[in-house]
């Protein structure tokens, strides 16, 4: 590293986070609203100066939040109104969709201005959405060491261990001993990063052999070899291994930090477990979203962004349910002579849907927490179906009794009802396990797509079975 | 601290892992399906002896993925034949269900047996879901320093930062000099943690003033003050505040470890990060569970289990559907006569169902993940009717031109079903943000029963909108 740069780290986090405290304790996090709604008032009132004054006074964090909490368009006014007056470690501190959002509305140069003020982390999460030439022309022009961590990060896939780990750790050879290690740590001349637990242990060609956290260097004797206290039951991990993959081991393994290697096993990142917490707090909410065709990010999006993206979930679902209706049209002559049918219909339907978005939903997240594996893959199956079929008896049973109760004159329909009832809430929980293995198996995300194959089968399925039975015993 | 207890760390699991993945490359998380099966087959022809002789050479990592990853009579079988060969050490690697179902199986005495050469937050673990007298039983015969701990846990409501954090740090008085501080960390007779990465600094009446990272006091000159190098800027927390709450803070802040303070403001606890990733996991992935009506650890529950806690949900869902038939039964008379209402019938209430099922899924993210506030919750509002009238516009159409084609001998039909629509999905999206709102002010979780509410909403208006509508235009 050339030249120090301030670190978009836990600590500023913090102190940004204090400054805030002090002055309004009520509203823990962000900014309170009384500063957004004066922002929100002079932009509309296109008082520039009083939002240049009130803006001035405001921490990174705290002008982070307050472009948060305002809409698409009090947005992008800000951002035109403060020009090169946000410092540019306010885009770290934003959330993705936001920053993506604003760089957006901003030219070639302020870009490469605003990232060679940040580390090269942050400058990749800037540039990751852009489309590949407008990349380019900024890497061009960044600082040339920069360019050249960013150009390696960008390197590697995205979402993969490369793009997410650090390069500022320490490492030192496992042949030194403790007294050498405490030497190298306390000499001014090399550089450290703003904040470590754990030196890591290469060999001559600097592949790893093990770590050593400093409580347990602090305590050991001077003369004692690295290589002897070290752990040296490492897992390292490769380059290009998925984040989603990496955040399954930091929590299975408990570990604190990962060591990644290249290729050849040499060691080139270290990924800390506070980037892990943001991690696999996108990939758990992404995958919950999914499943009803939301998107992550759909807070802070504009009304027309969020149509485009829900409009397309909804075109598939309409799909869907056309289908199902079509089943329905083709026993229009029994609803004609026997209404109750149309009144009845819905409920097979609906309550099959239900039965089988439950079982999607633990398979959805059984197969991203890995709980899901070739080996239980079978037992799980006949579980739900197991499952789906008490429901359904309970259902026919309880459904029959209604029935019987409320359509008096049609004393078989009950049994219709029941029939379908137990034949639909068996298929749809098969439906429900099925259908993301399969997806899975094709390597489509079980997330996005299982929900609209789900109703398609319970709606059209329901649907059938009951109006089948229906023509079969009572006409 | 009087004991040295072998402690279930990161490390520790780590172990465990790697003897495993030299044996095993390929499958990089728990045992091979080969174990399993062949213990799996031992268990059903009950040959002990064979079942004994694979579990023996087996990590306590290991046993615990064997545990959860056979079905539950299997699962209780094995616990039978080994007794308390069963190494304590085995249960805190346990899956939460998996474990309350091996401990219920145990007798008093195992249990005390297995507690106490446990760690104090992981017999809290083991007891908390057992009833007042059982845990007090088990509690009374505890080693007098472990009940002390257990009970001072106990004391603090269930999933708050009390429950979670560890009693065992260094803390030291911020008065004292770094070589003050070196000669105390040096000292054999003073116990540490197994391992730690910050120092906490009190004042005198042990509250704390600031923390000190290692790197940071190993960097240190010798006759500095601790005060004059430490992090000042803290944010002690309550030990009342809810686990959610404190996963927040780590994920908003960046911090690495949390300082918990008792109401008088002194020091009396730590929440290190690695016991956060579990929580920020559990938490989305419970929300995510929940509004389908599905629980965590169905993975692992038995048939009976999962049938009883779904078909609660089924049959509030039932309900629903109950009253939107009872809608639709009254319009009988229009069903019989023009049968193609029937068939159309069902589009526009699943398409009301998805609508607010994305808005749901998004509001309910937002309210767990403190994203929707007082501030802008008006905003969110707005937002997300005006998305639900732009995809209402655009399927109102698009289904007006369906219908107008399908079923060309009713023209008005595609007005019926168009205006139907665009009010049915204006409708969903605001009870999908509205129905979160409400449950969430009056202190009910609006991941779990939202749902229902919607699906009633949805369902019920989307059936009488359109039928009061045909009624109106074709009769």
């Amino acid at each position: 590293m050339t030249k120090k740069k301030i670190k978009h780290s836990p600590k500023s986090k913090k102190n940004f986070k204090l400054k805030k405290n002090k002055a309004e304790k009520k509203d823990l996090l962000g900014i309170g609203p009384k500063i957004i709604n004066s922002v929100v008032e002079a932009l509309e009132e296109d008082d520039k100066i009083h939002v240049r004054k009130v803006v001035e006074g405001l921490s990174e964090y705290d002008l982070a939040r307050l472009l948060e909490n305002i809409d698409f368009n009090s947005r992008m006014k800000l951002v035109e109104i403060l020009g090169d007056k946000i410092s540019p470690e306010v885009f770290p501190e934003l959330n993705e969709v936001v920053q993506e959002q604003i760089i957006e509305s901003l030219n070639e140069t302020q870009i490469v201005n605003i990232a060679n003020e940040l580390d090269s982390d942050e400058v990749v999460e800037l540039l990751e959405h852009m489309d590949d030439d407008e990349q380019a022309n900024i890497i061009k022009r960044l600082d040339p060491e920069l360019k050249y961590q960013v150009k390696s990060s960008l390197a590697y896939p995205e979402d993969s261990a490369g793009r997410i780990m650090v390069r500022d750790f320490v490492a030192m050879p496992d042949d030194w001993t403790v007294s050498d290690a405490k030497k190298f740590l306390l000499d001014d001349k090399n550089e450290m990063p703003e904040e470590f637990y754990t030196v890591f242990l290469t060999d001559e060609k600097y592949r790893p052999t093990g770590e050593l956290t400093l409580d347990k260097l602090l305590r050991a004797k001077a003369t004692q070899k690295l290589s002897d206290i070290m752990d040296g039951e490492i897992v390292p991990i490769a380059v290009d291994t998925d984040q989603e993959e990496v955040a399954h081991m930091f929590r299975e393994y408990g570990w604190m930090s990962a060591i990644v290697v290249d290729a050849k096993g040499r060691l080139v990142g270290v990924i800390n477990i506070d980037d892990i917490v943001h991690i696999i707090h996108e990939e758990i909410t992404e995958d919950a979203l999914h499943l009803s065709g939301a998107e992550e990010g759909d807070v802070y999006r504009s009304v027309f962004d969020i149509f485009k993206s829900r409009s397309m979930w909804l075109l598939t679902n309409l799909f869907a349910t056309v289908v199902a209706s079509s089943v329905v049209a083709g026993f229009q002559d029994i609803i004609s002579e026997l209404a109750v049918i149309a009144v009845l219909m819905p409920i097979v339907a609906s309550m099959g849907g239900t039965t089988g978005n439950q079982t999607l939903a633990v398979v959805v997240r059984a197969i991203a927490t890995k709980e899901l594996t070739s080996r239980n893959t079978w037992r799980m199956i006949v579980k739900e179906f197991l499952v789906g079929i008490c429901n359904g008896l309970l259902f026919a049973v309880l459904m029959g009794i209604i029935t019987y109760f409320r359509f008096p004159e049609y004393h078989i329909m009950a049994i219709v009802i029941g029939i379908a009832m137990l034949l639909n809430l068996a298929i749809a929980s098969l439906a429900g396990i099925l259908i993301p293995i399969v997806l899975n198996k094709f390597k489509a995300d079980p997330a996005i797509s299982s929900g609209v194959f789900l109703i398609a089968i319970t709606d059209s399925g329901g649907f059938f079975i009951f109006l089948m039975l229906a023509k079969l015993f009572l006409f």
